[in-house]
């Protein structure tokens, strides 16, 4: 541990202010990564990392972790990227399974929590700018779905998810942690105007692409052969809103058997990702 | 409702007896979607299918329902569906919500259950008979992931699930409900002798591929133009033994970006049955 960036310090007592940042993390009204709304109402808008990988990806990343909870075994695996300069001085509370488990509410089997503020959101503009396909939600707010699409975009190359109305917070921990911390590494934003906001799509030379199984749909793998893609994909259920869909260049479907449901909608988009790469310089 | 054939039983008590079917579901060691073992430990051996679709899809499988738990508008939605005259006789339980949760032990917003027996097991070389395309699991031991690959098996043409060794029960409830009720529809079956039992595939002139991210693998666009194919997938993290991937024909991986982890294992079917179907007869 002789390298190591972090301050060590001991925690017995679950009561110590110190680490009320991880604090009741189950709890409805109290969580700490309850997003901070105008005017000062709720939320501390805190990050919250779970787990040696997740806390890795979020050293790694823009989110920048201010303190640590864990259990010592934790803090030993974790010791290569806690040598981070970036970390010089950040506190890690060393705790007992049992302690962790009455600060944050529950027993954790992760064994350790890293906690960031939020930075600053990006702008669409910004985030497509450098982007050759992204994902574009709507009406998503179901976290695990969320966590899901930004995994499946990590690994199949997508650069970047947007947000339309509807959506959950993609910084919520459970999506933070289904999403293996890629919700922290691959750039997102919301759009402010929605659905008209879409045109900064066109402006950057994307073809947008509706995922539906409705009437009028090419199948996908005849959609995706344009320099830049934006997949838009809608809930479960209600699917894309039809505003949306008119406002799209183009609507996809996934060919599907007779007498079934349309797939969840992380597994679509997974497929149209991968049907990206696939026709794509990906597999060149 | 003149034309349903089921006998609507309105039930005031829920210590009631002949809802006994459904007590419990969230009970550890009492839920009655326990499998029965040899000796006649433990479980009732029912199957439990939950919402008005998932009933329906029970009512058009080899799952024969011998009762229903429901409130009135389910028993109203149902309607078509209880006219199957298969059901002539079959008790329909009408309760209010609030009995209805006090039988199952919770608030079950979906408002309907059926029950079923299990039927016979299916035997693989049975299964395997009439099957083009299959996916075959080994230590896959996560409900929601066993019922996203039945969904996905359903939605993109897969005709049958087999299961090898250290997999979980494809037939409790929230799998049976995470599929959608396909874990119902789709034929599955499991290996006695694991994994030896493989040599079933090729009898039949299947090519057994394995799905994994390892060296000496082709990308999965390559893997799959072959008249039959069964895709072997391991559990996420440790992956398939192995004795597996010695003993398929081929291994393949889904080209993914650098410093990313696999795909969860019912996204990565799911796009091994997309890129069967792509390549094959659904799409031509």
């Amino acid at each position: 541990m002789a390298s190591t960036s972090v301050d060590v310090i001991d925690i017995d007592d679950p009561s110590d202010p110190r680490v009320d940042d991880f604090r009741d993390l189950n709890s409805v009204d109290r969580r700490p990564d309850l997003p901070a709304l105008p005017g000062g109402r709720v939320g501390k808008g805190l990050v919250i990392a779970e787990g040696v990988l997740v806390a890795q990806r979020m050293i790694a990343s823009r989110f920048a972790p201010h303190a640590f909870l864990g259990v010592d075994k934790r803090l030993t695996e974790l010791d290569d990227a806690l040598e981070n300069p970036t970390l010089r001085g950040v506190p890690f509370y060393r705790a007992s399974a049992d302690v962790m488990a009455d600060v944050v509410g529950f027993h954790l089997n992760r064994g350790v929590l890293a906690v960031a503020r939020r930075p600053p959101v990006l702008d669409v503009a910004d985030v497509v700018e450098r982007a050759h396909t992204v994902a574009i939600l709507e009406g998503v707010n179901d976290h695990e779905n969320i966590g899901s699409i930004f995994r499946n975009a990590a690994g199949l190359g997508v650069d970047a998810v947007l947000f339309g109305a509807g959506c959950a917070d993609p910084l919520y921990r459970r999506c933070v942690r289904v999403s293996m911390g890629h919700a922290l590494l691959v750039p997102f934003a919301r759009f402010d105007d929605w659905p008209r906001g879409l045109s900064v799509l066109n402006d950057h030379g994307f073809r947008t692409v509706a995922l539906t199984p409705g009437p009028g749909s090419v199948p996908l793998r005849e959609a995706v052969d344009a320099a830049k893609v934006a997949f838009l994909v809608g809930a479960e259920g209600p699917g894309l809103s039809e505003t949306v869909m008119r406002a799209s260049d183009l609507r996809a479907h996934i060919p599907m058997s007779r007498g079934t449901d349309s797939l969840n909608v992380a597994t679509a988009a997974a497929i149209a990702f991968y049907e990206r790469a696939r026709s794509g310089t990906m597999n060149a």
